[in-house]
This record gives structure tokens, C-alpha cells and sequence, in this order.
């Protein structure tokens, strides 16, 4: 008889609040500084990665978001079998949302699962496909520490609070109709690194300092500290991206409206309600709490609003996905909102506005969502 | 008789290499770091003004641009007459040029011919009405030395090269399309300096270097190593205003298409030719020699050409500025430079293009050129 042995997974998307930017060990993918990001709830956003071994495989074959790609001639000394590897996200690859490290964690996730390796190592095979994969391995807020040791040894994600820490937090994904990004993210920080004369105090001397903080703002649920220090390692990060020669920029005009839309919101508020951060692209994540939704969504939808559904705030809508209540704010504070805040109101600049929570890390799924045929090892 | 002296200067623009932003003393305009720049030819950018001192005058008054302002009360203990002053600049002061250099410093060169002041300490006069102003006070290459005293008596600037020592630099200045800036030099250098923690080591581990490095360059005439730390610079100089919290943006997505503009020619090029710098505004200025001006004024014509005048590339033109030939250049290397440039071609993007080179420090103007009329004091 043939053995095979078929395991599913799901992983999520993490969006980083103390930013990953430059490695000190290109090979081993040890980063310059350590990270912080909160990992993303699966219901919107996650990779689904089916991995199947048997002795009846000719080859290995990878199915990546429905197309057939070459695998690569990596040769790993555990498998005796060959692989058949089929991996889905459920939002589009060329939204500009980073979905490498949800496909990285989501795959090493089910290769621990099939050949049983202790999870507690899994991160630190996750970082070599992708350095933020490491932080998508865990659920809730997860810290991935530089450590110090040569070998990487001790460079590894840790889950500093669960998902169930903080349960007000909300995050506005914005994804800009732009065309994709120029710079990719592994060239750039090697160009930083090199080039940046900024770069080096960023990392000496203030991210330490910034990650402590955070950590402390995020133990004891204090909004506006944890904002404030996300809104500050957003600007940096792109900061040193443009000290970086030739300079590397990867927010656009429609990026700065948004940074200069939560600005004039926040101090309209007269408290910190919300913060920024954007990767490298020019989409960007809104971190607020709950209470705070509508008001912002509202916001958005009056300055950045979609040229076919104009005035259509329907939970149903293609342009606001996650929402499963209507956007009803307080009519009147909107309006003195809108009449204060100064940016340009831009037709079709955003694609969509995803709503989501912070949630758990990668699961093992059942058999109803495998994506191979147990029996042909081809994808369903 | 009633005593009257009226005395008519013109004085230049200045763009800076090193560049200026930050303060150590506001009330002094004292700043964080000496800066360098190139004072520009008077043909095509100055400021004209006129001074008048007359015992029969009721009260100071002021024509900037052709408008009345209202005199502000500063009561300047030299004066036992009143002064009328009038002062025009050659261009448009909302084309987003910096016309307060060049104003500040021809109304102190003329205030000082006015009152017979020594001219060595006029431009830390200049420095009080701002700071850069300081830099027009000279032609040719003008350091301004930061000092170190606390009452900055050693604050000043200083010519490092005349105008004739490199006779082949030409700047040519794109005036982008847009509306002007929203956050203002001084508000945003105060800014930076309180909030951004990149600043602190641009200033005391970054400028100084570069400082020296670029004065070499010029006297050696080295335009690649020259070019390399002007594009360094203005990006940093943009990095510490992204830095800052919250984050100021000069640059639009015009500006960063130039940015790739350049890198991209210079690429191609296999040699530094071409470098832009950044002021606190989406304005570009582009620093090259002589013999490379109508290869990249094609190639700006070609990318961001005006809808008005496609492909009429007359030295008449109102899109082209200072311009004394026809654009000639080598159609061949042209085409190939055409499609290796990967820049977005966006019509309209740009106001006009202004050619212009190094040139002389404040002048005295002759009786011609009164911007007042000697009988009434008032404008003629």
C-alpha cells in the first residue's frame, strides 16, 4: 500500500507596528532590529495551504493561488516522499496586502504539521522564506526578537499578548488603486542598509526604545501611546526609504491624503483615535478601536469615496468588506468632521476598505477544506 | 530743503546643496547646521527694490509686488526718517520659488547702501528677515557658517567660490504644477527639530562630512561626487521632514517621478549627470553641466510636456525659460534614452522650465530702474 499523508492549514496576514526594515545576516534573514506586529483575524484575510506527501508522486508540484508553478530546487533531507503543495489566499495576491508572510507561515505551519515538528521551532524555518512570516506563526500581538547569536539561534517570534488581549482593537485595511510597488521589499533594505546614513541610529537608538513602549502601551490597552508610536515608526520606516540612494518611495499622493486625513482627525478629536502604518506600498492600515468605526469609515467614504457606489454604505458593498453593521455616525459631528478636515476629496483612489480584528495564528483544518484530492494528489 | 536719498538694488535667489532646516535658537535664527548653496544668475530670477528715506514722509510704507502692505511696527532705532520701500521680483512669487531670500537680502543690501552699513555684517542682518536670505547676500558658492557662539556673532555667511570658478554648472528649475505648500518653512523646521529623532544625528553626524566633501567637489569641479551629495542631501532633508510627527511632505508624486527621472538618466548615462534637489516645495531643481542641458530638457519635454505647446520646443517659449537655443539634441541617443526611462509621462505636470547658471550677489542698480518715483515716493 502507498503512503500518503495529506494535511491542511490555514494562516493569517500580520501588519507590523514596530517595522522589520534591513536584515544583518542577508543569508540567514536576521533582521537589523527586532519587530512587533498584530496578527490578523482569518475571517478576511488568510492563506489556506493544502500539503500532501506520497511515495506514488513522481515530482514535487506547487499550486500557488491557482496556478501551476515550477518548484524551485530546494532539496530538503526530510522528505523520502515527493510533495504536492496547493496554496489559496482569500483576497487577491495583487491587492498590494503582503501576503507572503501568511503564505510562508501557512506552509511551514502544515510541513511541522505533516512531518510533526515541535512548533516551537517552526518560526524560525517560516523567517527564512519570508523575515515577517516569523511573526504570522502566532496569534495576537507577537514581538519577532533580533536576538544576538551569530547562527540565528536565538532570532524568533514570541507571542507577547493573545488574541484575546486587547478586544477593541480594529484595523481599516486601505488598499490604494495603484499599480504595484517598483522596489521590492528584499532589494530595498539591502539598499538601505548600505546606503542610509540614518538607518543605523534608527536602529541603535530609537526602535528599542519605541518597542519597549509599545509593549507597555499594548499591556495596558493604552490607545493613544500605542498610536502615537505606530504613527512615528510609520513615518520613519519611509523615512529612511527616502534617505536610502537612489531613495525608495513607496507612499504616493494618496497616501499622504490619508496620513493628513487621520492627522487633522485625530487633533479635531482631541485625542488620538486612530494611527497610520504603511509597508512597502502605498496602502495603509488604520489602527483604531471600535468605538470609533463609523465615524472613520464615514470619513473615508466622503473624501475617498468609490465612483460606482457613490452614497451606497451598505454592509453588502464590494468597496466595504468585513462590515457586518451600517455605517451610521453621528450625523452632525460628521459634518463639522468633514467641514474640518482639509484634504482632497479623490474619486476611486481607494480599491476597497477591508474591516478586521486581531486573531488567532495558523489552525489545522478539517478534511472538508482540503484543496488536494486525497485520492489524484491534484488540486480540487 | 527736505532730505531724501533713494537708492534701487536687485539681489538673487539662492539653491541650496547642504541644506538648511532646523534652528538651534529661534529668536536669533540661529541654525542647526551650516548649509551651502549656489547663488543664481540675476537675468532671470531677482528681486528689485527700491528704498526710500525722506523727512517728509508721514509714514513707512511698503509695496511688495506691486500690492500695499500694511507696515508692521518694528521700529528700527537708525531711522529719523520714514521709509517707503518697494520691491518686485522678476517671476511669479505664487510659482512656489523661494522669494524670501532673495527679498530679505536686497532689501538689507539696499537699507545698508540707504544707511552706509559695512556690507561684512549685512548678512547676519539678512539672516533675521530669513535665514537662507543670509546666502544671497553674495554670488558665486556661499557657505553659511552655523558659528557657535550663543548671540551668534559668528553666524554668517561666507563666499567659498565666485561665480566664475565653475562655468559650466547649470540649473534648471521645473516649477510643478500645484498648489503651494501647506506647511511652512518655519513652523516645519520647529517641528522637525521637537519631534523628529533622525534630526539630531543628520545634524551632528551627517552635515559636517558632507559639508567638506562637497566644497572639495566643487573646487575640483568634480561634478559626479558634487551631484552624488546634493541628491543625498535632499533626500535627508526630506527624510527628517517625514520623520517628523506629524510627518510634513514637500514632495508630490511629480516630484518623485523627476527623482526617477534623474536616477534613471544617470543610470543610463553610466555617470552622474544630472542631480536634483528638493526645497520645501514639490519644485525640482536640477543641477548639470553645460553640455548635458539639452538632453535632459528634451527628455523632461518629452515626459512631462505642457498640452499646450506639444512638441514645439522654441526657445520662445513660455514653457521654456532662459533658454537662448534651440533644444538639438542627439536624436538617437535620445530615442534610446526614451525607452529605457521608465517614468510615468504625465502631461501638464509641470508649469515651465527655467534655465539658469551661477551668478552674482546683489547689485546697485542705476537711477533707471527707481521702482519709486524720486519727486512723489510713491510707486512709479
Amino acid at each position: 500500500m502507498v503512503f500518503t499523508k495529506l494535511i491542511t492549514c490555514s494562516g493569517p496576514v500580520n501588519i507590523a507596528v514596530i517595522k522589520y526594515w534591513g536584515k544583518r545576516n542577508e543569508e540567514l534573514i536576521l533582521p537589523s532590529n527586532s519587530s512587533l506586529s498584530a496578527t490578523l483575524n482569518q475571517k478576511e484575510l488568510k492563506t489556506v495551504t493544502s500539503v500532501m506527501a506520497s511515495e506514488s508522486f513522481s515530482e514535487d508540484r506547487i499550486w500557488l493561488n491557482k496556478r501551476y508553478k515550477q518548484r524551485k530546487g530546494c532539496h530538503d533531507p526530510l522528505l523520502n516522499c515527493k510533495l504536492h503543495i496547493c496554496s489559496q489566499n482569500n483576497f487577491p495576491t495583487a491587492a498590494g496586502l503582503a501576503s507572503s508572510a501568511s503564505g510562508y507561515a501557512t506552509l511551514v505551519f502544515a510541513m511541522g504539521k505533516l512531518f510533526d515538528i515541535p512548533v516551537g521551532e517552526l518560526s524560525q524555518i517560516a523567517r527564512l522564506g519570508s523575515g515577517s512570516a516569523c511573526r504570522s506563526m502566532f496569534g495576537g500581538w507577537v514581538k519577532w526578537e533580533m536576538g544576538e547569536a551569530e547562527d540565528g539561534r536565538d532570532c524568533k517570534a514570541v507571542q507577547t499578548h493573545d488574541e484575546c488581549h486587547w478586544p477593541d482593537i480594529r484595523l481599516l485595511v486601505l488598499v490604494v488603486s495603484d499599480t504595484p510597488k517598483e522596489t521590492s521589499s528584499t532589494s530595498g533594505m539591502a539598499s538601505t542598509v548600505k546606503t542610509s546614513e540614518l538607518f543605523q541610529h534608527r536602529v541603535n537608538h530609537v526602535v528599542t526604545k519605541r518597542l519597549g513602549l509599545i509593549e507597555e502601551a499594548i499591556t495596558q490597552q493604552n490607545f493613544p501611546v500605542f498610536a502615537q508610536i505606530t504613527m512615528q515608526e510609520s513615518n520613519q520606516f519611509h523615512a529612511v526609504c527616502l534617505d536610502t540612494y537612489p531613495p525608495i518611495f513607496y507612499m504616493n499622493d494618496v497616501s499622504k491624503s490619508i496620513v493628513d486625513l487621520v492627522t487633522q482627525y485625530n487633533a479635531f478629536s482631541r485625542e488620538i483615535k486612530a494611527a497610520y502604518t504603511f509597508d512597502a506600498g502605498p496602502n495603509a492600515v488604520i489602527y483604531t478601536l471600535k468605538e470609533s468605526v463609523a465615524e472613520i469609515t464615514s470619513l473615508l467614504l466622503h473624501f475617498f469615496p468609490p465612483s460606482t457606489q457613490e452614497g451606497c454604505f451598505l454592509s453588502a458593498s464590494i468597496f466595504l468588506k468585513g462590515f457586518s453593521f451600517q455605517i451610521d455616525s453621528d450625523q452632525g459631528k460628521l459634518e463639522a468632521l468633514k467641514a474640518k478636515v482639509n484634504v482632497p476629496r479623490k474619486v476611486d483612489a481607494l480599491r476597497y476598505i477591508l474591516l478586521t480584528s486581531v486573531g488567532d495564528g495558523p489552525r489545522v483544518l478539517s478534511e472538508q477544506e482540503h484543496l488536494l484530492s486525497p485520492v489524484s494528489g491534484l488540486p480540487k
